[in-house]
C-alpha cells in the first residue's frame, strides 16, 4: 500500500517522497517498509532508533521523528493506528495458497479442516473437527485433539499435545477508544508461536500477537481453561494451572509455576523458577527468581500468611 | 396447551374458564395468552397490574390474582413452574422450518452447520465447524470463526466478529430445588440478542433468558472466556476483558469496563461509564456512574489502595 | 507386557519371577497383574496391604515391600512411573472395536463423529460437531449439544445434558518435573463417569483420572466454564455455578453449593449440605454438613462478614 493511500485514508498531510508500506510494527521492530506509530509519551525514546519507513505522530510527537522517516501527523494516532490494522489484515483464509501439505504417517481426521497453505509434520494426529486456518505449520509427533481450532499463520511445534476446545491464535483484546465510548478494533496482523514438546489442556485461548508472535517456549505446560493474551511469552517449562491467566505483553520467565485461578497483569515480567499460589495476582515485574508468592495484591508466601494470621487475631479481640 | 391439562400436570385444582396457554413469562411480561408464577413474596407488588392469562401461586399468595386472571394453587410454585418449563420448550431444533436463507456474498464454509429457519446476511463469512441453530438470524458482514455455537431462535447483529468456541444461547443455569436436595431444570425458552458491531472473544459463554432475552448491546467487547449468564443485559460499548464473568439477571450501563476476572452477582445494575478494577467483585447495585471501583468486597479504587497500605502497616508493626 | 521389559525401561534391576503386568494402578487398587509405585513417603502405610504385582520404589521404601510383590529400585519413582504410563496409554482411537451401537430412536446430526465401540442409548440426541470417543458408553434420553467432545473411554449416564463445547475425559494436568525443570507426561489411564440426570453447562472441562474414575454423580448440575480436574468426584445433587473450580482428588459430598469463581484446592473433601460463596477458595478438608463458607482463606461466612466490618472500621479510623 502506497504511503500517500495511507495518509489519505487517515486524514494526514503527506508531501513527502511516496513509498511501498508493506506492514505495520512497533517501533523497535519496524523496518523500512513498514508503518509505525506512537501513542504513548514515554515510547518517544523509542522514536530515534527506529527504522521504520514512517511513524504515525501528533503535534507533539512530530519533531521526534528521525530523518530520513516520514511523519503521518494527526490527533488522535492510537486510533488512527487501529483504523489502519484493518487495510493491513490478511483474509481469514488465503484462497491463493498452495494444497495444504501433510506429513508422512500423519492421521487426519476426515471430518478435520486443513486449510490451503497449511504444513502438517510427520507422524501427527488431528482429530475431527480440528480447523487448522491457512499457512499454518505444525511439526512432528504432535496430537491435536477434536475441535481445536488454529488461526491462519501461527506455528505449532513437534512432540505437542493440544486438548480439545482450545483455540490458539484468535485476536487480542485491542481496540481504540474515543470519548463517546466507541471502539475502533485492532486487527490482529501477528501470530502464535508454540514451541516443541509443549501441553495445553481444553478449552484454553491463546491471543495471536498484533505484531509479531505470542510465544509458549519450550516444554510448558498450560492446564485447562486459561487465558493467554496477546504478545505474552511463557519461558521455557513454566506450568500454568487451570483457570490461570495472562494479559497482555507480559514475559513469564522459564519454569515459573502460576496456580490455579492466578493471574497477572499486562506489561510485566518475571524472574525465573518463581512459584505464585492459588488465586494470586502479580500487578507488578518480579525481577527475583526462586520465591514463593501469594495473595493479591501479591506479596511473599510468608508474608501473606502473616498477614492471615494478623487478620485472624484482629478478628478474634472485637 | 389447554390451561386445565397444565393445572392437571402440577396437580392443581382447575374450576374457571379453560383457555389456550401459549407460553410463560414473568409476572410484567406475561400477556392474557400466557402463564406466570410468583415464587418470592417479594414479587406481590407485580401481580396487581399482570395482564397474565393464569397465575401459579401459592395459599399466601393467592388472594391478590387480578380479576380475569385464573390461580392455580400449588404448594411449591417454583418447583411447578420448572416442571412447566419443559412442556413449553421448542425441540432442541425445528424440523419444520424452512431451509436456511444465506444472503449475497455470503462464505458459508462446507463443514459449517446451518439449520433450518436460519437466515444469514449478506456479505457474511461462516466458518468450519459453526452451527447455525434453527430461527437464527444474522445480520450483514458479520465474522463467526470456526467451531462457535448458537442455539436456535437467537440474533446475532450486523457487522459482529465472534471467536472459535464461543457458545451462545445455552441454557442458563436455572432449576428448582425441594428439601431432599434434587433438582427440577427450568428449560430456558428464552434467547440471546447481540446487537451490531460487537465483538466476542474465544471460548466465551453467553446463556439464554429464562423467558425474553439476554441482550448485548451496540459496540460491546468481550475478551476470551467470559461467562454471561441468562437475561443478564450488557450496555452499549461496555467492555469485559478475559474471564470475567455476570450472574443472572444483571444490567450492566454503557461503556462500564470490567477487568480481568472481575465478577459482578446477580439482580444487580450499573450506571454508566464506570470501570471495575481487575478481580473485583460487584455484589450490590451501582448508582454512581464514572467510577473506578476495586476489591471484593468492592469499594471506590482510592479506598482500595488506601486498605491495602492500612494492612501493610499492620504487617510491619507486628 | 512383561516386568521384565518394564525394569529395563526404567533402568531397574530385576532378577525375580517375571509376570504380564496389565495396567498401573494406585497401592490400595492395585492388583496381582498390575503395577503401582511409591512417590511419597506418607503412602508406606498403603504398602504393607497392597495387592500390586510390582512396585517402583526407591533405596528407602524398597524394605516394606510386601512378600510375593517384586520391587523396581529406581532413583525417582515419581519420573519413572510417569515414564511407564505412556506404555500403557491405549491409541486414542481404538481402531479395532466394533461399529458404534446407536440405540433405538436416537437422533445422531449427521456432522457428529461417533467413534468405533461406542454405545449411544435410546432417544438420544446428539447434534453437530460432536465427538464421541472410542468405547464410550451414553445412557438414554441423553442430549448432546453441538461441539462437545467425550474422549474415549468415558461413561455419560441417563436423562444427561450437556451443553455445547465442553470437553469430557480430557487429560489431566500431571507430570513429574526433574530439577532441571523438565517435565514428563504422565498419561491419564482412567476416565470420567458421568451419573444420571446430570446437567453440564457449556464450555465445561472435566478431566479423565491418571488411574480409575474422575466422577460425578447423580442429580449434579454444572454451570458454564468449570474446571474439574483429574479423579475429583462430585457428590449427588452438588451444584457449582460459572467459573468455579476444583483441583485434583477432591471429593465433594452430596449437595453442596459452590458460588461462581468459587475453588477448592486438591485432595481435600467436604460434608454434604454446606454452601459456598462465590469467590470463596477451600484450602482444607469441611469435616462439617450444612454450614455456609465464605472467603480465601476461607471461614464461616458470619465470621467473614464480621471480618470486613472490622476492616471497614480499621480503614475509617485512618
Amino acid at each position: 500500500m502506497k504511503l500517500s493511500e495511507i495518509a489519505s485514508i487517515i486524514g494526514a498531510e503527506f508531501n513527502g517522497d511516496d513509498k511501498e508500506i508493506i506492514s505495520m510494527n512497533t517501533l523497535k521492530n519496524a523496518s523500512a517498509d513498514e508503518l509505525s506509530f506512537i501513542a504513548n509519551a514515554k515510547y518517544v525514546k523509542d522514536m530515534s532508533d527506529s527504522k521504520a519507513g514512517a511513524i504515525i505522530v501528533n503535534e507533539k510527537t512530530k519533531e521526534f521523528v528521525p530523518s530520513g522517516c516520514e511523519a503521518l501527523v494527526v490527533e488522535d494516532t492510537y486510533w488512527q493506528m487501529a483504523v489502519l490494522t484493518k487495510y493491513f489484515a490478511p483474509p481469514v483464509e488465503d484462497k491463493d495458497a498452495f494444497e495444504a501439505e501433510i506429513g508422512e504417517d500423519s492421521d487426519i481426521a476426515f471430518e478435520a479442516e486443513i486449510a490451503d497453505g497449511a504444513v502438517i509434520g510427520k507422524n501427527c494426529i488431528i482429530m475431527a473437527g480440528v480447523y487448522i486456518g491457512s499457512n499454518v505449520v505444525v511439526g512432528d509427533n504432535t496430537i491435536i485433539y477434536p475441535n481445536v481450532v488454529v488461526y491462519r499463520d501461527c506455528k505449532i511445534g513437534s512432540d505437542c499435545i493440544i486438548h480439545a476446545g482450545t483455540v490458539i491464535g484468535s485476536d487480542g483484546f485491542g481496540f481504540a477508544s474515543n470519548r463517546l465510548g466507541q471502539h475502533k478494533k485492532i486487527y490482529h496482523n501477528g501470530n502464535v508461536v508454540i514451541e516443541d514438546d509443549v501441553e495445553i489442556g481444553a478449552n484454553v485461548t491463546v491471543d495471536r500477537a498484533v505484531f509479531g508472535s505470542t510465544l509458549i517456549k519450550k516444554g510448558a505446560r498450560l492446564d485447562n481453561l486459561i487465558q493467554v493474551a496477546h504478545n505474552c511469552e511463557i519461558g521455557e517449562g513454566s506450568v500454568f494451572a487451570a483457570q490461570s491467566g495472562m494479559a497482555g505483553s507480559t514475559i513469564v520467565g522459564r519454569n515459573n509455576v502460576f496456580g490455579a485461578q492466578s493471574g497477572i497483569a499486562g506489561h510485566l515480567s518475571t524472574g525465573d523458577f518463581n512459584t505464585f499460589a492459588a488465586r494470586s495476582g502479580v500487578t507488578k515485574t518480579i525481577t527475583q527468581s526462586g520465591k514463593t508468592f501469594a495473595g493479591f495484591p501479591l506479596m511473599d508466601h510468608k508474608l501473606w500468611l502473616k498477614l492471615q494470621g494478623v487478620l485472624s487475631r484482629l478478628l478474634k479481640s472485637k
